[in-house]
């Protein structure tokens, strides 16, 4: 696709670059407003799927994006999403409905509805506060608080698996986009050695090099494989039934490192916890889902 | 108020017993149902705020009650709310409308209208999927991962310290109605004794022993003082921008032990986690909220 032919391509503040694949997969068109609403039309791509269905972190952010441009507000500071139903590639529709907006934030709701033969199917409800992280007007920090960077046992980039070179990449077609590479322990569980540990640390990053903002973040909080794969439970689908994202800093130039974690699988419900890190050591993300345990 | 008195109260399959306070104080009212939508007439009672604004916790449990009416769930699994507004005590209106219902969840939002001179002014928004744990068909546990029961270095109930005990009772009304207790070393900072870690152990009750059920794990989540109070940070509003609550399990009978921890205070904002555990030792509630770190 050439610039040319983005024409009705929302003007972003923020990153929507055609050269790269995360823009192109996350496009958005605005239609017309109804009522206070704002809609937008909206594709969900292929490539960005398990086995056939979208990732969530993927569709937060293809919603992130509309959420950004109906707010004019570039980061989602806390992004709540409640996952509806599976969701295959195809045209889907977009509808933003702002809730507030204030001088430091504005908060908005936003449903991704896919376009059936037989009609609209909604995919997933958000909840967001969003803001401008580079023109915050900022507050006190704690910096001695941030005891876990770089995360304890992360291997430097070089030295961490491609989570695309792997039999993984035949039914995670997600992982062909992305340049994302984790500790080889915490993947072992792919040829059958499970760590024991509900734990994956890795770097997220981009095959074609696009830089990492806010919107990025949110494909980063669901782009590892669940880690309870490492757990005596079935390598089977983990279906996310909310998740939650606080983006807290814009992160610096280079592969953001992550530690993703479960610590409590209960009654086939489970949370899984993530943290994300720049380059300089800033927290830029956190993330927790509650998922369904994997059953046979 | 007398049971008579409960004529238009909605019949709940989960508890609302008007000898308890806390079932007073988040009573619900059916009114005529627009569209899709259910809508409730309430009230936000005094006596449950600090410093004359409601708490967040009571509010939510307010809003989950009508939740939990209208999709005919008990338990919120996940629910996240969006502070708009401070809320002084007053009338109010609850909107809740249905997303989604399904087999073993049901998915809403729901709106907190507080009704002043000029009109309604929208207080909190809320995004929730609902279910029934009590007769939820489970699926598998790995229960060896619950390594943090009690929460380390908290003490017995009987040892802790009534947070109605105190100057803080002048301000913080809410503790009137809790009998929650924190340990001692956890809240010297009321007496300008901080203890340099943002973390605070403590046990939540209520003063009129009524049960802890799901409903009132959200209030639980939001109890407690700001753990950063233990920080080199001023002791001043801590103002919530959005807090999500899973509740994993319904309370076995006995107070439930409480640990919140921030870990990450960036540019004026701040994570609080939560973990709530009842008296046999099951994980019961997890909570994480956004909220602006304290100024001058």
């Amino acid at each position: 696709m050439s610039i040319e032919d983005l024409g009705n391509v929302v003007g972003d503040a923020d990153m929507a670059d055609p050269r790269f694949e995360f823009d192109r997969a996350t496009q958005i068109f605005r239609e017309q407003s109804l009522d206070s609403s704002v809609a937008y039309s909206a594709k969900v791509h292929p490539g960005w799927d398990i086995m056939g269905n979208a990732n969530g972190g993927y569709l937060l952010a293809l919603v992130g994006h509309a959420l950004s441009d109906a707010t004019g507000r570039p980061d989602c500071i806390t992004v709540t999403a409640h996952y509806l139903a599976p969701c295959p590639a195809g045209d889907a529709r977009i509808v933003v409905t702002p809730v507030r907006s204030g001088r430091r934030f504005a908060t908005a709701t936003a449903s991704l509805f896919l376009l059936t033969d037989t009609g609209e199917k909604e995919i997933i409800r958000v909840l967001a506060t969003l803001g401008d992280l580079a023109n915050d007007p900022g507050g006190p920090s704690h910096m001695d608080e941030h005891p876990t960077f770089p995360p304890r046992g992360l291997l430097p980039f070089s030295q961490c698996v491609g989570m695309n070179e792997s039999a993984s990449s035949n039914f995670a077609y997600i992982h062909g986009r992305l340049g994302t590479r984790a500790n080889p322990g915490d993947i072992h569980f792919r040829d059958g050695a499970k760590s024991g540990q509900a734990l994956i640390r890795g770097w997220f990053a981009f095959n074609d090099q696009r830089p990492i903002d806010t919107r990025a973040l949110l494909l980063a909080s669901d782009a590892f494989p669940p880690s309870v794969f490492n757990l005596d439970l079935p390598t089977a689908w983990v279906p996310t039934i909310e998740m939650t994202v606080h983006t807290r800093a814009i992160p610096a130039p280079g592969p953001v490192s992550c530690i993703f974690s479960t610590r409590f699988v209960q009654n086939g419900l489970l949370e899984e916890d993530g943290e994300m890190w720049d380059s300089k050591g800033v927290l830029v993300a956190q993330s927790r889902q509650l998922a369904l345990a994997p059953r046979q």
